[in-house]
């Protein structure tokens, strides 16, 4: 379990295509959880999400991909098992390190408009510097 | 009428605070469209939503920033004139700087992970360097 969140907004980022989201923090997440987990019943059920959510997510990366992102293998009582192709982990790694350089490079940026949000409602987590 | 997007994805920013959207492109595209027409519901039209979805939109920003991001003016026949408060255009201003930085500071990583998609799709836009 992680930490109650903080009333600071996060920033998120997202790759879109045409309106559509290819790629994005939930589905970095599941394929994390699908590599931690093992298989993506388990990583359903961690991310509470149902088995045919979770393989929608996976489908919509390999299409979008081309290739797969993991793979399966059959058999066993929770549907068999998975881990991240190589292109999985290439997806994943080149994710977490856009995340790492927007967090690094806009923390002024977000800091100056949460500024906006906390001078008019009472609430001043931060003291202006 | 912008020219037809290419199909390299573009990467959209968005404030989150508990896992609702408190600004994105979407709500700024707005403003910025309100502060050129000159009205609530000429930007609505412009951006093809209601007045209703317009001003639920400048509402959540009104609650989230705890005071009004536009100002109006009663009467005329389209619902009155609408502008930017200070606050308002500081927002704007804010997120506009914010996306310019993330744009800036990820090229790169933006063009690892499309490179991902590129080469196994058989569309190859741009050259490796």
């Amino acid at each position: 379990m992680r930490p109650a969140p903080s009333s600071i907004p996060r920033l998120v980022v997202r790759l879109k295509l045409h309106g559509d989201s290819v790629l994005g923090p939930g589905k970095v997440d599941l394929l994390e959880c699908i590599d931690r987990c093992g298989s993506i019943s388990a990583a359903a059920r961690e991310m509470e999400m149902s088995y045919r959510q979770a393989w929608m997510l996976i489908d919509t990366l390999n299409q979008a991909f081309g290739r797969p992102v993991i793979e399966t293998t059959q058999g066993g009582r929770s549907g068999g098992g998975a881990r991240l192709t190589s292109r999985g982990k290439r997806i994943v790694a080149g994710y977490r390190a856009l995340q790492a350089k927007v967090a690094k490079s806009t923390r002024d940026d977000v800091e100056a408009i949460v500024s906006l949000m906390a001078s008019s409602a009472g609430r001043r987590d931060t003291r202006r510097r």
